[in-house]
């Protein structure tokens, strides 16, 4: 992130806030319950999962309200596979949520098999292709990289799965891809797909999971038999209304070449100071991932943060964990990793203002390196 | 529940509104980041923690947050059996949210047994002792029946199990208890106890499992690694601080004798007009059931729903269902089902506001035996 100022001034982030809280106030009613604000409650439910079905190219009855992505991806992991016996493969680049499930499965005993990555923080399709046979029960890659914002081709990839493997349902964690990439997701072929609406602005405690239309899958969570009985837990209407809010107003807002275009000059700012890009395969635009040499960034992102900037040390959710188990797989030394930031963009980042953080931080990064800090 | 007016009037729920929309804007930052802002957020979620710890009696490293009080049953169910070989059981008067989770077990091969209800609504403590023994390994018992308001003396239960099963460990869905009972959680004696922030007047989407300090739990979700290892998924900052803030203002607000007298005044009007109270056990006083003889509990709640009240008909989770399996439980036939309301009392219901809504209950009812309607 880039935060010269707070993010609370986005347009999207304002549009999310608004509609939390019209809901929060006009639908508190059990959008469960039979009594007419009840019913009214259940409609808007259902007008926010069209909007956000149209604006990804799903159907609605395909979406399903999560809590967040990483309930998503263990929804998958732990009631995606019927055959236990068959074998899972994910790729090493997957985030925490469902690298972890997949190591909870391999402890339960489960054939677990992870495809390594290239230098350029694609998944190694060849290696991947080698690893899924005819008892592959699920595949799972991430389409965007939370680390590198690198983009694996997903529908290239579960195309190429499904014919070495056609009993194997096909993943993608898509919290970083979704409307950030334009492919509609009912285009890429895939069975199970993660999305989180924060990543777009809306609150925190909101996710979806996308589940290919004929695609048996158990609930996760059973009860009162909500989201088409397939998520049991009254609803969180006020942060569902959010995350279409979002979705629309993102949509309006983003230009992904312009995205793309500012992220490029960002990186050829940083190689131009001796630094080194981190994953250079096709990327979202979003995320940048710069190695600065002989830096830790943990300090550099402590001084830039005192200037306004924010930008990230790997990927949040991996905060408390030593190392970074993504970039390692891309080939990354641990003194290289020690001085990787990551700077995610969003959709209305002002290139001025990007380029003026660059700088920023680009010129603590000298003062450290000679000494020269304060 | 009965709203003369808009649920929106009442101070906890402004108050928890306010609390969410000051994080939704202040802190939108993720609270695992290691940036300021994310420790400024992950600080305040714990102040959160220690605020509901302190008002029920627990120890803050004892509360997990989770996505509803649904998510926190379907972990203990899914998590918390260590020996599958054991047996588990349940009262037959519990929410459909650990029902279903234990009839998930059962088809799985674990031995489920259910513990009948007395006439009375709560469960037959001597049939309860009765299927309990050496080898069970879970035992799950409502405090509060989300149905009839009847409280299950949850401190002498728990001992009895343990008397007998001293293996098993002991759950108790709190949803309607936690705060509207007067025991501490500590004192319970109680391994896991599921609670819902919505039911103190908080947006719904957030709620807690309490795990005893010393009870080791596997983690519903993994990945990152948040809320101690146990919960994985960024936490939904902006509803933890809703969630504290209901908790204090319900706290101030709440009294448990006022809710008891009005509850026993409207029971006593509705006994006069010929009505059965359902479940007349210890009573929490935020609930009461009323079997209005010869009446459909969905005509009369959508008739009294056009003068401003609104009344539920059994659970709002079991919306869908036909029937009411707790209630048939309790010995009540079909038809008698058939006729019963719920009305839901909140800290501020005011003893007039509640009076005149259960006159208006009644006369409805009244014109709808003789077929004057309108």
């Amino acid at each position: 992130m880039i935060y010269l100022d707070n993010a609370a001034t986005t347009k999207v982030f304002e549009t999310a806030i608004d509609a939390a809280n019209t809901a929060m106030r006009e639908e508190y009613f059990n959008p469960n319950a039979t009594y007419k604000y009840g019913v009214a409650a259940k409609k808007n439910i259902e007008l926010a999962r069209k909007t956000i079905a149209d604006a990804v190219g799903a159907k609605s009855e395909e979406l399903v309200f999560t809590s967040c992505a990483t309930e998503s991806n263990n929804w998958v992991f732990a009631r995606g596979i019927k055959n236990a016996k068959g074998n899972v493969v994910i790729s090493a680049g997957e985030h925490s949520s469902v690298y972890e499930a997949a190591t909870a499965l391999k402890n339960r005993g489960v054939d677990v098999r992870i495809a390594p990555l290239t230098p350029s923080g694609t998944v190694d399709e060849n290696a991947l292709y080698g690893l899924v046979d005819a008892d592959t029960c699920l595949v799972s890659v991430i389409h965007v990289s939370n680390e590198t914002g690198v983009i694996n081709p997903i529908k290239r990839i579960c195309k190429g799965v499904k014919a070495r493997a056609p009993r194997a349902l096909f993943h993608s964690d898509g919290v970083q891809a979704f409307l950030k990439c334009a492919e509609p997701l009912d285009g890429l072929g895939v069975d199970f797909y993660s999305a989180s609406a924060h990543k777009l602005g809306a609150p925190k405690g909101i996710g979806l999971l996308y589940i290919k239309q004929g695609v048996n899958v158990a609930p996760f969570m059973c009860g009162g038999g909500q989201e088409n009985g397939l998520r049991s837990g009254t609803q969180n209407t006020p942060y569902i209304a959010a995350y279409a809010a979002a979705v629309s107003q993102f949509k309006r807002d983003s230009d992904s070449a312009e995205i793309a275009a500012i992220r490029a000059e960002l990186a050829e700012m940083f190689v131009k100071r001796g630094c080194k890009i981190v994953g250079d395969g096709e990327n979202s635009g979003y995320i940048l991932c710069v190695c600065v040499p002989g830096v830790k960034a943990e300090i550099l992102q402590n001084l830039v943060h005192e200037r306004g900037i924010i930008i990230g040390k790997g990927a949040a959710c991996a905060g408390a964990k030593r190392g970074n188990r993504v970039l390692a797989a891309m080939g990354l030394s641990p003194k290289e990793i020690e001085g990787c930031i990551r700077i995610s963009l969003f959709c209305d980042t002002a290139r001025a203002d990007a380029i003026a953080a660059a700088q920023i931080i680009s010129e603590t990064a000298d003062k450290l390196r000679s000494g020269n800090v304060g």
